[in-house]
């Protein structure tokens, strides 16, 4: 079995080696630049962990369908940054920034073409399967950039339409890229399910954990401009959350905070945050991440797999959210 | 053998009857919008012809690869009208005219995504093949859009380059509809060829073609509005040719021709029209594009095919050209 820092390694190389052969410069260019931007990897990491619980063989017909996840989400930074007038992303300016949209538009379209390409790679046997899970997650996730986007201009949404919201703009395509490893190495369906639950249970935890760092995170671990949901009167859990908790005055302050156009950024940022604390909101979200993570791992538990094959996901998960047990 | 009659009459009603189970209602409604503006269906149209020449059986092997290839190029033409700024698709409002810049790169990015998922229903055996020639193709296509996009801010391209670009843009995913469609009715290799190189030099004759409605068409039946290409600036064979034909005062003329701004836009668009009209050059594109038709009428003849089954893709050129031989 492959350890995490193998598998780490492994897609770091491949990653760097990739070429998708794109002939027009910028698009060339454009699309390194994204890559070699680093990030988690999260979903190669577990396609490949996934699969490893099966089999010891990693050969190109895993690699290009885990590369072809990381290639995917990739797309999706693209066209969401477009569409959130984001500055920057892992710290840099975002491609349309430093490009122009046209050529943003152009690459991210590329990408999620190669990425079904690259699917190609899978066993023969397995690949309408693995075609089917990539593409319907694919358009999950592009249908929950669409709610992410409504929700933008709705006053307010509840909890259960946040819930739905994340399951398909993020924890759909981690999960499938733990499915897709456990499928492509022949693994029973019983045993394909639990890893997606598993992945889709920590999928959530961490769409949390990134509205946590939105408002209280370090910008430059973060990479991104602190604030910008809040700023979009992004639907986040802490917005979510806070509009269920606040009342009286702290709801007149959140639709006040809520109103402030950008010229009036400082505030609007540091009177969310103030009001997420004074509303018990951050702590709530602590221990709802880490609810969604003990679940995830219960998943692991049920599958019917033994404990020392499911080690390397257990540890991978408390690796991401810093966790001890 | 089906006739071309029956398989247009198959298209519609498989195009009508299709749902991508889309969610977000803005995003089903566009999706919708799009397809029922109807268009010729060149590419279904190519790949079931093609695949009719050498099998009977008509299900959903074909009829869903064959219907994926509209979709990828129904995505192309609503990324293309935001980045072309254009207004009208098929005498209609644009998408993101009529909704907005956001829901046409969801729609359009969901559309890509569920042309490569529908790939999944051609038989299992040739699932890899077909899946590494289509999205080979749709690479291509994004690249030669990004080529115009960068020729239209080049002072001059030569005919190579314009030939390379529509080649990239609009001839390979015609000839890819041809050759797959082949394919999946399980045809030999010389065959697949020679239908690829069929339906590559229609593309391109149909390319010259649309150059030339965009000039001298009917606005009502062009369904874009005219001129939209002279205003761009965009290197159309018209505007190549001209380039290399204009000397003296008609090289000035032209010069101060795409000088002009979108305040001038009428002036600029009666100004080219009487210039490759004077220069010979929209005589010229008529030749050229007799040409290229005939062209690909002998790929066919030395295909090694017989006349009698290739007699449903030269009477579907006929046709499409409006020619009498």
């Amino acid at each position: 079995m492959y350890t995490l820092q193998e598998i780490g390694e492994l897609i770091e190389k491949n990653v760097a080696m990739l070429d998708l052969g794109l002939v027009p410069e910028e698009m060339h260019e454009s699309v390194k630049y994204m890559l070699s931007m680093g990030g988690k990897r999260i979903r190669p990491t577990l396609c490949l962990a996934s699969y490893s619980m099966f089999s010891d063989n990693i050969d190109e017909q895993i690699i290009m369908p885990a590369l072809a996840l990381e290639i995917f989400h990739t797309f999706t930074l693209i066209h969401d940054d477009i569409m959130d007038k984001a500055d920057l992303r892992r710290g840099k300016p975002t491609l349309y920034r430093k490009w122009n949209t046209n050529i943003a538009i152009l690459s991210g379209d590329v990408m999620s073409i190669k990425a079904c390409g690259m699917l190609s790679q899978a066993p023969a046997d397995k690949l309408a399967q693995v075609l089917n899970l990539f593409t319907d997650t694919a358009t999950k996730v592009c249908e929950g950039q669409q709610f992410d986007m409504n929700y933008e201009s709705a006053y307010a949404i509840n909890m259960e339409e946040y819930m739905k919201m994340i399951g398909l703009k993020t924890a759909v395509l981690i999960a499938c890229a733990a499915k897709m490893g456990a499928i492509i190495a022949g693994a029973g369906e019983k045993a394909c399910d639990a890893l997606y639950d598993f992945a889709y249970d920590m999928g959530v935890a961490f769409q949390i954990q990134d509205d946590y760092f939105d408002s209280f995170g370090n910008g430059n671990i973060f990479g991104k401009k602190i604030g910008g949901d809040i700023l979009n009167n992004k639907k986040t859990w802490f917005l979510v959350e806070s509009m269920i908790r606040a009342g009286g005055k702290d709801k007149e302050k959140l639709h006040y905070l809520l109103s402030l156009n950008e010229e009036k950024s400082e505030e609007k940022i540091t009177g969310m945050q103030d009001l997420y604390i004074k509303l018990g909101v951050k702590d709530a979200a602590n221990a709802r991440i880490l609810d969604y993570y003990k679940k995830a791992l219960l998943h692991l538990n049920d599958s019917g797999l033994e404990s020392s094959r499911t080690a390397l996901l257990s540890d991978y998960a408390k690796k991401l959210f810093r966790r001890n047990s």
